[in-house]
């Protein structure tokens, strides 16, 4: 009976799982770094939960299933809608600022393709409860340091910032109704992603003026804020939101990052949950999806029944990261090591078997990592399972154990060897 | 909308976070000790893996679903189908001894009681093509390495030891057909969970002779090797189980947990999978259900369309764990700290606010976790941030910063200070 795995899933043999933890370490630290504490869902939700935040559409990207009671049930596609449901249980005892992260596992029923898979692993990081735009630069700032402690230089990758609440006056004075902005959002979003006549036709189809249409294309390709002005007239809304995005970029380049980043109108992100600042960090070439993208967002918690409180945060998944560090020289497989140990023990011939079991297992109590041979074997060949096995030192069971009571202890890289009492090695 | 969580699943708001990571990050710990290399596989496979493994009762037990494209998909409730179908899908390449542990995340549609809940996390070790009940002991050895490091002893837990080769050979030697087996072993497995009568009762209806199943009782309560010759006649097959049994003992010992384990023929283990020794570790009290279980497996390669190879392994639940350790006093939540920061950096008024942010963020790219408030506040209320924050220093812009470019250095735990110039501690 031969079953393979599910196809857009991956088998994390050591190698691949050493890249995996490779990637979530680093988030982990990044996260920590920047005063970040860690939280955790369930894999499956009630399906319901998905729905609150991205409408009927989402059921079908969804695995989802019906357990025993009868209730429909996903297994998470996301894990902010589990954020806003946590927060606000405890929304009256979480001490403020509530600064998050998490690691999940999420699974999403796509087709496989290039950076997407069907079950994959992202960081997640949101400040709840500060609506000054710092907390858009905390947030964008803890993204771009993991990015940086990599070597991914400002040569390599972009972080593409605008704002949507500009983006809403902006395209209100030019005549589109605030109810209309939520169907817009999605075309805009899409333009990097498919042909400039196609874009225009969409935009065609849902604004009846050409001339409107014309502006929009125009304002989609503004890379500095102060051209907008040039564009359409400002009204207030639009200048205020202007001087936020100027007090983030001037947060950034406090932070040490200003160099990453880069006023791009073009930002939008699809869904109609941002309401403030937006981001997505690309590669510079802009040959792959997003590495992670992210912003402002005021109405999920009380979309989910709780308080109207504003919030910001960000998603980065493993897929795309691990193919761009790739391309970019950064991961190779045979620099991260499957396994280290501090010690393996050698034994010269049967007879001392017992003896390195014992200093095996006393070595490991004393907390370090220690292995031995299962099978009696020639000691070269016991040098050289040490060596696969990333050891350190060697510690060989051999005459001077039986004849003094010392036991050899070898450096595996310089090759240096000393003769120690066993007692005190093993004190 | 007020959306609960789904019964049976856990929040893991940072407190209970700060528990899983302390009980995962251990069990990682003590696998890494003993010379073990971390795997995974996929959150959900073909649900026939699991039928493969444990028959077609299974299925109402899972989390099962069809995905898009009609297939029977199913989430995990085990690692070892994976880890058997990985395995055979590399066999030629790996290395042997295979060593491997993993960390799921598994899930079961059960009813939730104590101990038991729908979704945990479970430590799997596995030795791989070791015919030596020498693996059965580095797997015994590591999980009792690991309870040990917890503070648990003897006195609080044991592992119950016994060896299906042994059972198999005595049943057979009082008259049981080999075929017969497999419908007994989950009859003697309830023994510890149901009334004597229950499991006499039981018995009777698979055993025509009531003389057999009297013996079979006395048997069960066997808690030395050498009792069994009392009981029943033993011929070689049951000498040679015998042997191998005690073999095991004698490296328990010799690895310095002999204290921990016992011999019980009570153990047996409800799958038909089990083939060699097989073992529990339960708490001392026994009112717990097992903490953890596991033995030697020689079939669920071929199982998987594989080659005939011997395993080993065992799997510990976090649920049964968690609560031992509570009722030891061995885990307070007050004594896990869900966040450490190095420094936090205050500031004494707004016009600083700048160089605080250039402060923090100079010291995260050193590497240091490091925050700030996001509000202007008075010192002594982010002293007190500082402090509920778990800083170990406060960096301290005030007055000394404008006039002498100092900052003061103040560490939390004696309350010293000192100051320093901005340009040293940024160095």
């Amino acid at each position: 009976m031969k079953i393979q795995a599910v196809k857009g899933t991956r088998d994390f043999y050591p190698p691949q799982m050493a890249v995996r933890n490779f990637i979530v370490d680093g988030w982990k630290a990044a996260s920590k770094r920047c005063g970040f504490v860690q939280y955790d869902g369930p894999i499956f939700e009630y399906l319901q939960m998905y729905q609150v935040k991205s409408g009927d559409e989402i059921v079908e990207q969804l695995f989802n299933f019906e357990d025993r009671g009868g209730r429909r049930l996903a297994i998470r596609p996301e894990i902010t809608p589990t954020l806003a449901r946590m927060v606000n249980q405890q929304i009256s005892s979480l001490p403020r600022p509530i600064k998050w992260f998490s690691v999940p596992r999420l699974c999403r029923a796509e087709r496989p393709q290039k950076g997407r898979l069907r079950e994959f692993f992202q960081w997640n990081i949101d400040v709840i409860g500060v609506e000054d735009v710092l907390a858009d630069a905390e947030v964008i700032y803890c993204c771009l340091d993991y990015l940086r402690s990599l070597r991914l230089t400002s040569a390599d990758i972009t972080a593409r910032i605008s704002s949507r609440r500009l983006l809403a006056a902006v395209l209100m004075n030019i005549g589109i109704a605030e109810e209309r902005l939520a169907s817009i959002y999605p075309i805009l979003d899409k333009k990097p992603k498919i042909p400039a006549e196609a874009f225009e036709e969409m935009l065609n189809k849902e604004i009846d003026s050409a001339a409107t249409v014309q502006t929009i294309i125009r304002l989609m390709n503004v890379h500095a804020v102060e051209e907008i002005g040039r564009i359409v007239e400002l009204n207030d809304a639009a200048r205020q939101a202007m001087q936020e995005v100027s007090r983030l970029f001037a947060l950034l380049t406090l932070m040490g990052v200003g160099e990453y980043c880069r006023f791009d109108m073009g930002i939008v992100r699809g869904l109609a949950y941002y309401t403030g600042i937006v981001f997505e960090v690309h590669d510079a070439v802009g040959e792959l999806r997003a590495i992670c993208g992210g912003g402002r967002y005021d109405n999920l918690l009380s979309d989910f029944g709780g308080p109207h409180m504003t919030a910001t945060g960000m998603g980065m998944g493993d897929c795309v990261l691990e193919i761009l560090l790739r391309e970019k020289g950064l991961l190779k497989d045979d620099t991260l090591p499957i396994q280290r140990l501090d010690y393996f023990v050698a034994y010269a011939d049967a007879g001392l078997f017992d003896r390195a079991v014992q200093v095996t297992a006393a070595l490991r109590e004393k907390g370090f990592s220690c292995d031995f041979s299962y099978k009696p074997a020639a000691l070269g060949k016991q040098l050289k399972q040490a060596d696969a096995l990333g050891a350190a030192k060697c510690i060989i069971a051999g005459q001077e154990l039986t004849a003094e009571g010392k036991l050899v202890v070898r450096d595996m890289s310089s090759g240096t060897q000393e003769s120690i009492p066993a007692a005190q090695l093993l004190k």
